[in-house]
């Protein structure tokens, strides 16, 4: 973190390149230029502290009167509001007691300063109150978004959003996936369902896509074989709860199947268990941890997995109502996920072969059992993160399931018409990236792991 | 490509694990299933001969009437429409000569088969048609682009996009850049300009992102320090040309500046050469050379950069019309870059300090002279690919500016806010997946590097 308070350097100063800046590291009685917030700062006569704010960290600055620094200069130091842009030129000694900054054994002695941006004096609440999870509300935070994503529990959080996704394309990309960008404007709807955002085509009604669904089928009927995607997906839905946003970011992930589906469950098992691992030891964590009051997950390195009905039994053995063939509410998902942490020992687990008729009209059936489909959902912390399915392949099959399930063929035409000319058995899933990130840290409300979230309330910022 | 080939192996045989088949390679007199396209067939008497395709790969499988292949046998895999999919399982052998397959030193000596899915007779268009750039439209491939895609063109392609989306996040994420994902729904316009997509949101007017820049710049103001985004751009533009998309991949970046704008053409230049260098070596690319008949590009390892001063001079020392403070039309852009090649011997340059009047209301003029400002735009064959410029970081100025440019102020408050408590300085820059790959590749339309292309006319597949 030194190094990155050590990047902001004053526009004026003397240096050959700035590719070395990053370089540099903090040494004893060296002068140097340094950019930063002001974070505080505190003048008592002849003396003047400034604490210098970079994403995490923070340093003293200690302002001596001198003929460089006359009263004025500390009187016009102290009066600068926080949040403030400055730089500051000054010599790194050793601090005589540590200092409460995260560089606590180090201070700078200024010598001179030049301002670089003046907040206003009045904030949308400060920085300190922001530390404290209840003591500024999330809409507030939303509201201000820019101030609220300064405070170390958020930079965490969307550093964190940015690894997951750069270690979901490293697995997938070092297994031969390519990555394909789908069109988000197109004619039909992508999932069945009525809730989906229309705009204006040249004339022409189009949707929002609801995910990457037929477009990531269509690249493997184009032969490409294994492919994953990452973008946004929009859902119309109006629901104002703690997991649903309106727009959201997928991980879809899409490939060919030699045998069946498992192949699916298998690779993004290893690959979750794989990024929770990595994700575990990163210290930074315990600041969001810290902040939401919540402890990390437990997760088993192999494969956890019921089948829908064997779900279905746990639930009954604890006396919870659920039918087999109906669709597992989110109180009994909940619950589910509770029985599974004291049974087994994880939040984090796969539920397979859910019934037919509760998912998609692309989803092949089981050959031993109609009934039921090759499908499968992964919960965290008894919550869905992922959904997938072996896809059906065959036109025929695939067109009568559409007509069954009062999907508007017509609009998804040119998706059958793919399927015409050989098809490969393959299958898929889907993540949802704030989702995800929400229920491995413990977030309360998935807002938080979207940097500008919508929901039907939010258009702004 | 041998490895993809005996990837696909039947679904009855009795392997141990799946995953240890991509490890398997094809060893003289191994018995294996494979999966692939039936590219063609051709039985004489009581021998037959079946090609095999996996993507770019094809090998012969030879049949030989035999009591566990009888004369139906041979009639019944002659009868496959090509494309089928179907499981093959044999001996490899030596071939006696080498065949006209990728594949040529081996065959595979079929004992058994099992057909997976089997193609319509008609096609839109034939494998061998698709292969020659003038036989088939571009507006057929469009219509069925899941035919057009098992082309080793578009495969190559689609390979070299996501292989250039990995390139740009590695060298953004190995200097610390975060990503982000924006909201592509958004209740002002991004840009100015009235080319967007409007959609209803639960009873207000939305539009869709014409660009991540507002959002871009709003994390660096939330302290992010330098962020990228990969996601889709949206363009009401009725423009019907070789270069223009309604929805394209935009590829973001925006930083902290220490000093100015030229740390943005620095690390982007550097990016790019790394990035070409690497293509330079993919022999892969021949097949796309050599379909649409271009050559390769010529560029500079450092910087070739011109003011837009000096690009009006070059323009006018050779008879063009081009005024100093308006903008370069696309034919002149096309000239330059003519001029640049000839006389610089490069296809990939930069043009800075454009115009002020002719970037949006957020650019920072040149301190030295308002009438320029500091931005810059990266040329490629005589077309843009990127463009970007140092932003206007104090609230006052750039509210007058927003003013001055008739922007709706009330539409992007909540962005103008950001800058009110304290900002860094900086900037950043956009560029179009589909452009780069089209232009690099040399690529006469922009809709051939769009796996599915969305233009006035075009909302399916």
């Amino acid at each position: 973190m030194i190094k990155s308070l050590l990047r902001r350097l004053q526009s004026t100063c003397q240096a050959s390149e700035l590719s070395t800046f990053s370089h540099i590291s903090l040494k004893l009685n060296e002068s140097i230029w340094i950019r930063g917030r002001v974070h505080k700062t505190r003048v008592k006569g002849n003396i003047g502290f400034l604490i210098l704010r970079n994403q995490l960290s923070t340093v003293q600055c200690c302002l001596f009167k001198s003929d460089s620094l006359p009263k004025s200069s500390l009187k016009y130091i102290e009066s600068l509001p926080n949040e403030s842009i400055i730089d500051i030129y000054g010599k790194v000694t050793k601090s005589e007691k540590p200092t409460s900054c995260s560089i606590s054994d180090y201070e700078i002695q200024v010598q001179k300063y030049s301002l670089v941006s003046r907040s206003q004096e009045m904030l949308p609440f400060s920085y300190e109150e922001g530390l404290i999870a209840d003591r500024v509300q999330l809409k507030t935070r939303l509201d201000s978004r820019v101030m609220d994503l300064r405070l170390p529990v958020n930079f965490t959080i969307f550093q964190l959003t940015s690894i997951l996704c750069d270690y979901f394309r490293r697995s997938l990309l070092d297994r031969n996936f390519i990555e394909i960008h789908s069109p988000k404007i197109i004619e039909g709807v992508s999932e069945g369902g009525s809730e989906v955002f229309i705009t204006d085509y040249f004339g022409r009604k189009a949707c929002l896509a609801q995910s990457p669904q037929l477009y990531k089928q269509m690249a493997i009927l184009g032969d490409l074989d294994k492919v994953f995607e990452i973008g946004p997906v929009f859902r119309a839905e109006n629901s104002n709860t703690h997991r649903h946003l309106c727009e959201f970011t997928g991980l879809d992930i899409e490939m060919t199947l030699v045998y069946d589906y498992l192949e699916v469950v298998k690779l993004v098992y290893k690959m979750f268990v794989k990024i929770f691992t990595a994700f575990d030891e990163k210290k930074e964590l315990e600041v969001v941890y810290k902040h939401f009051g919540v402890e990390k997950i437990s997760f088993k390195e192999d494969l956890v997995m019921f089948t829908f009905e064997e779900a279905c039994s746990l639930l009954r053995e604890e006396g919870f109502t659920q039918e087999v063939l109906h669709d597992i509410s989110q109180e009994n998902e909940k619950s589910l996920g509770k029985i599974v942490k004291r049974k087994f020992n994880t939040d984090f687990y796969v539920v397979h072969r859910y019934p037919t008729m509760v998912r998609p009209f692309y989803t092949k059936p089981c050959e031993d059992n109609m009934d039921f489909s090759c499908s499968f959902d992964f919960f965290l912390r008894g919550e869905e993160i992922a959904s997938g399915s072996q896809r059906i392949h065959d036109y025929e099959e695939l067109k009568k399931n559409a007509l069954q399930r009062s999907v508007n063929i017509d609009s998804i035409q040119s998706y059958l018409d793919c399927f015409k000319y050989g098809a490969y058995p393959h299958g898929g899933c889907g993540l949802g990236l704030e989702r995800v990130i929400m229920l491995y840290l413990g977030i309360p409300n998935i807002r938080y792991a979207s940097m500008f979230p919508r929901d039907p309330k939010r258009l702004n910022p």
